[in-house]
């Protein structure tokens, strides 16, 4: 069966296909935030992946905390797996300042979001694209 | 150098001593929560790990999951390494319910918070030191 990608994720900007999962980013310009979303169906938690799906995944999480560090140099990198709302299993990989506004609280449930501006998303989707088809494995 | 726990958990309660990770609990009665800690200094991110500690600290979550999910039937498994406030490495593994009192939010910053009794404490503390002691690689 083809993987289809929830319907809470359509929204959110697509920048790239690793082997195994897609790489969205949340459009909130105070943090950068990607999305890992494992090409599964009818998988909602870290541990329902196959084990080789769940190396997979650990090399790709590396990759995009890599890519993270060298285009933004955070103070912390915010990793997670929640999936309260959105049941489709997703992994958060969030870059996280000191001087951002939600630290050191998570930013999930934070209530002061914004959107890039035009200008800005555009440079982010071409910074990162670039990024990510710069990858090896 | 021998490994040394940052002094925010040493209130946490000890449960097992996986190959690589200390595990803890969190004594927060709404969720099952707990911290595994590589045993490594000076690591503050996933990606920081060695590609062996990764792939073992893949297992141990995978098995934290496991025991979770057999001993409270949740809904949800969040699974996160945030670390804005303890810099130190260690990955929240949180047993979530439809019926907790922060669903559908997160719980990291969720103003409810208690403690268990006493007796359910031992009781917790009793079953999951049993169900890691009995765990295989």
């Amino acid at each position: 069966m083809s993987f289809k990608l929830h319907q809470n994720f359509l929204s959110k900007i697509f920048l790239h296909n690793f082997p195994l999962c897609k790489v969205l980013l949340e459009d909130e310009r105070h943090y950068p935030w990607l999305l890992l979303i494992p090409r599964r169906n009818h998988v909602s938690k870290l541990v329902d992946l196959s084990s080789e799906d769940q190396l997979q995944l650990n090399s790709e999480l590396n990759l995009a905390q890599q890519i993270l560090l060298e285009k933004f140099h955070p103070d912390q990198l915010n990793i997670a797996a929640i999936g309260n709302i959105t049941p489709q299993l997703h992994i958060h990989v969030i870059a996280r300042f000191k001087d951002d506004p939600a630290w050191p609280y998570t930013v999930w449930d934070h209530p002061i979001r914004a959107s890039y501006s035009n200008a800005e998303r555009e440079d982010m989707i071409q910074a990162l694209r670039e990024a990510f088809i710069g990858v090896t494995f």
